[in-house]
């Protein structure tokens, strides 16, 4: 027992920012089904925000949370059914209307130097019974001590596993390799990676962390994700395989559920483009990007420079409203140039 | 010396491939410009298998050979021109053609178990007082022990630099560590590494050459080349970047060149698709895939059976002609199977 990897799928949590939490429900139940029939341990089936995150603030989901969660324990036969919970965007109400839909994992997931915030819902999750994961975003943004440090925290308030999430796919393989073997020497909970593909090493790192000893894994069909995806699961697949790793999950199967089905869902190409490779390269919070771009065009700035700007001032997620500002201020400069130009 | 990286850029090379050969030589002209304003050290440009591959068996390119080599070199202020020549495709007569229009890299590619041929190719391109490096294909077909005798046989003709050329983007990332330390350890030539992108370890394998001590490395704008692609020079710059890796390139203007130039020429998407995923898969020679496509669609068979014939059937390059009659074999057992089934 927990010998075998775990394959957490993201593709209808952390694909619904890749679709703007459009997915329906008939979208839900078809992937749900797909990815089950495959083999996939656990169906992460959220807003991309997670519970509570359908908002003016986040963007609302097309369906209910209600109907979101519903859809995919219903035609889940096999894999258990997670929730993402943001505290703060989420609450414990919200952790137990989820729980009473039948969804049997939790991931409570905080700023990677933030864990203290995920005490109530961490313990929450394990008074109700749930598996119950402290998920530790942004990973890059802090050294693997002080990382080791939060996840102990987690570990504290009763998490049974807890992840290295590198929320802007900043994460170099050297990185992924200290941070994991941190935890695995110093946690006793068990360990958990979420790779995102900004920089081409989603699966890269992934495979890294999985021969460093992580019990559970996250992955995609396509990469369907934030920014430019995560570990593509027909990918990852593919790659255990050929070094022989253990897991249960079809290769064929995923394939086929990622050509004919994921990828003809996808309103915009999961992909690295400049952009995203700006993302990992500056290490800035996957949810700017479609933000970025967009005020990029608003206010004719390169999304680019935006995003070098919000690096610089230390952006954590749940900050989009800072892009506007930014957007302006590099308008503004634009502007100035050219009158002195002129 | 010896100590800076070497980029060498494969966009109008192996990038042939993903165009069908159709470069114009105002695409070559404006490529070679952006590469070689962007840094880039060595700009190989050739049809995509190599000199005298403009033929009926492996597709005629648009421009001559003489044009594709003659644009190449009139275009790079900096960077050196290189060409690709494989034995039995290409003459020692092609090499001093391409040598007196200005090209001063020749890069000589056998299979990884057959670096005999490569003997006159390899003392010829000496001789000339061009760079002479020798390129084995495939190189997951063979075992790294061996890998390495075929090394030694090209160091013996006198190459400069050998490469481990992975190209069905096979390696896994501990496979490419295992031959380039090898290499390393008993070659006392500069060392390579090719990568394609199919199992999505493109540029991780090339960040795992690069530890390993590799003097040279291989990408191309938006990873523009066979099958998947190969390691796409902007992330892998970014990541090169962000470790501290010192090379020539800037990595804003390869960016650049990558999304407004480079993209915009393709006529069909290098990406990761089922396809090319089993390319890497199976393990078989990228330049299949297209023939894999046509011939499917014409016999109404899927291209995936047909690449996991061919790998069992242990083809090498070259043997595009056997996918025709796979094909027709698969066609014959479909059609059986229905009757059957009538």
């Amino acid at each position: 027992m927990g010998k075998q990897l775990v394959i957490n799928d993201v593709t209808l949590r952390d694909g619904m920012h890749a679709i703007s939490h459009q997915y329906s429900k008939e979208q839900i139940a078809e992937l749900t089904r797909l990815l089950d029939d495959s083999g996939v341990d656990i169906i992460e089936a959220t807003h991309g925000d997670g519970l509570g995150g359908s908002s003016i603030q986040y963007g609302f989901s097309k369906e209910t949370e209600d109907d979101i969660i519903r859809t995919a324990v219903e035609n889940a036969k096999n894999a258990k059914v997670g929730v993402l919970l943001l505290p703060g965007v989420g609450t414990i109400e919200h952790l137990e209307n989820a729980h009473q839909l039948g969804a049997q994992v939790v991931r409570v997931a905080t700023h990677c130097t933030e864990a203290d915030v995920s005490e109530q819902h961490i313990k929450a999750g394990v008074r109700l019974g749930m598996d119950t994961v402290g998920f530790l975003m942004m990973s890059h943004r802090t050294s693997p001590e002080n990382l080791l440090e939060e996840a102990k925290k987690m570990e504290s308030y009763g998490a049974q596993t807890i992840y290295v999430v590198d929320s802007a796919g900043a994460l170099t393989m050297d990185d992924v390799r200290s941070r994991v073997s941190l935890f695995k020497q110093h946690l006793s909970t068990k360990i958990g990676f979420h790779a995102h593909n900004n920089l081409s090493l989603g699966v890269a790192n992934s495979i890294v962390a999985i021969q460093e000893g992580v019990d559970r894994i996250d992955a995609s069909l396509a990469g369907m994700g934030a920014g430019a995806g995560n570990a593509a699961l027909e990918q990852l697949v593919a790659v255990m395989n050929r070094m022989g790793i253990s897991h249960n999950v079809d290769l064929y199967k995923v394939m086929d559920a990622a050509e004919n089905v994921m990828k003809p869902m996808m309103v915009r190409p999961v992909q690295i483009d400049r952009l995203s490779l700006m993302l990992g390269y500056t290490g800035v919070y996957s949810s700017f990007l479609l933000f970025a771009e967009r005020a990029g065009k608003e206010y004719g700035v390169d999304a680019r420079d935006i995003l070098v700007k919000i690096a610089e001032m230390n952006a954590v997620g749940g900050q989009e409203d800072w892009i506007i500002g930014v957007a302006q201020d590099l308008a503004k400069e634009k502007q100035i140039k050219r009158g002195i130009e002129i």
